[in-house]
């Protein structure tokens, strides 16, 4: 690996402002040199959402003194797209998505901006790799995910990349590194609770609060892992066909 | 099956007034009571977004003066999920969604907000199926997406709905029915482009306008079986592990 050579995309959902961007670039650094291009505002649970009706605008900017990089009016998707259709010169090595304050497993990976920007990169050939943090808070201690970040950076770089189609996505825990493992994507759903509430007006409105509940009981899951305090690795792929089921009713007429 | 006790819950990402979802409440009609809940406007392109940080408002309205139903200020997987958590006061027994104006083939899956308020129905539990039209145009003819829509919806209730973490995707083209077919996902992309513009006050602004690739050659993907005329069928699941590739990564040490 040159690292003179090597050019590390680094995009999040948090907001080219976050924390967590700025201790993802910094691991990036350790590896080559390293574009930010990120949302310039919080666009969390946006999924897999494109801008279509608006322009999309890219300030550049640099990121913690350090970075270079282009702050976007658009989602973690478009910013992969437009970094790689005009932004940036010359084609990353390598996509990092993240540190998201907060889990992108099990179930969160469907909504998550974090997982879709690193999945947008995949569909367009690069290798890519999302990374979260169990925590929410601004202040986490992010050492367990930059550390679980650069083992996984190494591991990408060292093969020469991802095979087509797959995406690494990455989770840890808050606080110091215990361990990665390989996992799976643990089968969960949230229960659906909205509060109901009545404005000023007396006109009523409801607020989302659901709760997190793992219908999983296997030992080899993302939360089950991370659960147990270490970080996990599970390779996702955005071919949705269910093959299996596809082969059962495709003997079905219709 | 008894169509007085079947109720229906319809959505969509084209709004609660687009001419889709009208004929898609119709088809539904055929087979029990509809209720609608679908965004109070247009929310292409959206992906499995969810909305956390404004409150929801759910308006009680009749859809092309027939069909109860609500429209809400969220997008597609919203108003599935405050249906579930809210809105209805019995359990639909099926959830469809669209007629959408457009394909939600191929790579468009993963873009689709009609696709994923059809997954955010899986995912709490219900059988749901996703119907689109490859024609954009509101005029279009919706004549053979109804009828595979009907058929879909059949083959469904007959079943006594889905298996659990499965969701049907269908596409149509436009026009009469020529014949619906099983099929998988095609292997598909956008090649970026994005225009380069100025706006009046002299700074630069990007707009969208992707060419689709499709890299996929087999006969048996739904894009080909769309091109020769015919409506598909995708089985599609929501686990986006990549299990044969956890099986070979995992035996590698990180």
């Amino acid at each position: 690996m040159n690292s003179e050579k090597t050019l590390i995309m680094v995009c999040n959902d948090d907001g080219i402002f976050s924390p967590g961007i700025k201790a993802l670039a910094k691991v990036a650094s350790e590896f080559g040199d390293v574009v930010v291009v990120a949302p310039d505002r919080q666009q969390s649970a946006v999924g897999h959402a494109i801008t279509m009706s608006v322009p999309l605008r890219a300030n550049a900017m640099t990121v913690a003194k350090k970075y270079k990089g282009f702050a976007v009016n658009g989602t973690p998707a478009d910013c992969v797209k437009l970094a790689h259709g005009n932004l940036l010169k010359k084609n990353p090595d390598l996509i990092l998505s993240g540190i998201n304050h907060g889990s992108n497993a099990g179930i969160n990976i469907l909504y998550s901006g974090t997982v879709s920007a690193a999945t947008e990169g995949t569909i367009l050939g690069y290798s890519a790799i999302a990374i979260s943090c169990t925590a929410y808070p601004e202040e986490a201690d992010l050492t367990g995910a930059m550390e679980a970040a650069r083992r996984v950076v190494k591991f990408v770089l060292d093969r020469g990349g991802l095979p087509r189609g797959v995406t690494l996505n990455v989770n840890a825990p808050e606080g110091e590194f215990k361990g990665i493992e390989w996992s799976r994507m643990a089968d969960s759903r949230y229960v659906e609770e909205y509060e109901d509430r009545v404005d000023p007006f007396n006109r009523a409105y409801y607020w989302l609060t659901g709760q997190f509940e793992l219908l999983d009981d296997g030992n080899d899951s993302d939360i089950h892992i991370l659960n147990e305090g270490k970080a996990t690795v599970t390779p996702i792929q955005y071919d949705l066909t269910d093959y299996s089921l596809l082969k059962e009713f495709g003997e079905e007429g219709l």
